[in-house]
């Protein structure tokens, strides 16, 4: 029977978007060298160190994530130097072949699928393989659900007066108490389609003043992402290039509804839907892919024995319109993953929770119905009050 | 703690909008004078066409439902006539107002608030108390969730030459089998913020041909709702005054969304949706308002035992910025509506209960986490397989 569905993204990205923030940019005349519009970035960049949590410039580029995330590669590097990347999952091998496209020495530090980086062999790693120029690491690896002790590791770090450390927080940020000033994060990399509620096309990193010593240095090939001329032009409220205009309108947009919320709460929010869905995994008889050190921004699921989760999110799919991830690479068919970044609230879970359970059941999985809500309904009643 | 919070419209009217359709409307930069609107008008009334189900005219209005309802009285008698009105909640109760206003004889069929009119004491009003200019009734009464028997209230007026019969479907099209021209619905009143997923400001009539006849000679006073003149206009897809342009153009939108869901799998979803939150009510341990012919457009649940509903409804808006209905004059505070009108679907409903069962849970009633969801599941999953 064909029914009203509304489509609805659980993904890691893109996220669901803040309407009201949408809605701004369709009244947005603006031409980038205008000095209305340098005031809107001015604002912007302002209440992205708010978001980021630090005090150190933040860089913005018209591009995903990864273009920001190939200029900590291009600045802070000469080819031919060594770095260490630490890789738990796909975006940790990201690093890897970014350093191998630039020529660097690569040195890693890796973790099974599911599980996070251990800070001891890091630590090892640095005192027996160095020295590096960088660092390079996942907040929260996105393709397995794991958070990284990032503080742990700036620890490792931060004394290292020659080495800087690069924290890919695209996912990270807005669900990850992250502190870059405190610890010493020097350059942490984010993007617009995450807990930021806006469209893909705008990346940013932070970068603190050791990174910059290091940036003036640095003989790397750049040019879109020279984190110089960017911070230069930015300081003028200027982008270098062509900024995405109505992406930066609907930034400007949600960053006010976020200092509203406030930069905690939204990360609460978030710890606690990852909370309710771990809770619900295990009250419908599954199983958390990432058992240690969970992230808040997503939370990836085994698909029970014998079920290709491809058909968990086929189902997710046709039968409601709701968009689930899959595993990506060799996890694939082998967990689904359910987001909490950003513009998601409690009843938003309710309501995914209650689709998997009936997708699983359709599929051969016996699993109570609403027993998956309920688990979650408690996690929620905790923390609200 | 503050949480990101989505506010969410479980209401009879205004119901949630098809995006798609307001998004047209951004874009829209008509003249109501010009070809370009008539022919959108014309679309747009075959359209309504369909959608009430009826080869009659459609005629349409800015307004409220109220003001096509006054039409209806004001087109269909003459000052002292007698009509007959059969009122089962406070819509039933407007009718009322409305004859009274126009200085007509009414005579009054009620059932009490909860419970369907008795389609017997109507065929016994008609025949002792009669004859009447026209007969008034709710196919679905919003007040109290009701439905009435509108084909066998038909089977008694449709022999009578000189009786209209009026039926209020604001909330029943879309969601209820309504057959204007099979079993002679002479009037019938359609409003936009209910199952065509458009905001207020839009109301409809469509109008049979027995029904012209009687307004050719009916003399209450009309100029804005004037159905001859509209209809006189609207065949050259123009309306008398100037009309809401937006809503029209966003109307244009969401009748196309229709044609393609089908008007049958339309009434289908919200009859599934209504069932499944009446065994939902029943396994939170709650009774249902209306049990004996319950309406597919709202269900009204009756509160807990010494429980006010204003504080079911006012929990819901605060912990999840979800408005749900309280009741209406003598039934507020004791009961309270969700609605399944237009642009709902299941997995929004699972999430309205699971936040519904939450605000009991956290107001002192005793009922189990999960299980008016579990309920609404496995209605679900009987219907769409």
């Amino acid at each position: 029977m064909p029914q009203i569905i509304k489509e609805r993204l659980f993904t890691p990205g893109p996220t669901p978007l803040l309407m009201e923030g949408q809605a701004r940019t369709l009244t947005a005349t603006l031409h980038h060298r205008t000095e209305a519009f340098k005031q809107l970035m001015n604002e912007t960049l302002e209440n992205l160190r708010y978001f980021f949590n630090t005090k150190n410039d933040v860089l913005m580029f018209s591009s995903s994530g990864t273009g920001a995330m190939e200029g900590s590669i291009a600045n802070l590097t000469s080819p031919g130097e060594r770095v260490l990347v630490c890789t738990a999952g796909k975006f940790g091998e990201r690093w890897v072949e970014l350093a191998s496209a630039y020529g660097l020495e690569t040195v890693k530090v890796e973790a099974p699928y599911g599980q996070p980086l251990s800070v001891e062999e890091i630590g090892k790693c640095l005192r027996n393989d160095g020295p590096f120029r960088a660092v390079y690491v996942q907040a929260t690896e996105t393709s397995t659900g794991v958070s990284h002790d990032v503080k742990a590791i700036s620890d490792l770090v931060r004394p290292l007066p020659e080495t800087c450390l690069v924290v890919d927080g695209i996912t990270g940020l807005g669900t990850t108490d992250l502190r870059p000033d405190e610890w010493g994060l020097d350059v942490v990399i984010g993007g617009s389609q995450k807990a930021l509620m806006v469209p893909p096309g705008l990346a940013f990193a932070s970068v603190s003043e050791k990174a910059w010593k290091l940036i003036g240095k640095s003989k790397s090939p750049r040019y879109y992402f020279d984190f110089a001329k960017e911070r230069k032009n930015l300081a003028k409220g200027q982008s270098s290039y062509t900024p995405a205009t109505t992406l930066v309108v609907g930034l400007h947009a949600t960053l006010q509804y976020i200092r509203e919320v406030g930069r905690e709460n939204l990360i609460a929010n978030a710890a606690m839907l990852a909370k309710a869905t771990r809770e619900a995994a295990k009250a419908m008889g599954l199983s958390l892919f990432a058992t240690d050190s969970p992230a808040n921004a997503v939370t990836a699921i085994k698909s029970p024995e014998g079920m290709d989760s491809g058909a968990i999110v086929k189902e997710m799919r046709s039968r409601f319109g709701a968009i689930i991830a899959n595993g990506q690479g060799t996890m694939k068919g082998k967990i689904f993953r359910l987001a909490h970044l950003g513009y998601y609230d409690a009843l938003e879970l309710f309501a995914g929770l209650a689709g998997v359970e009936i997708s699983l059941v359709k599929l051969g999985h016996k699993c109570e119905l609403g027993s998956g809500v309920r688990a979650a309904q408690k996690v929620y009643m905790e923390h609200a009050g």
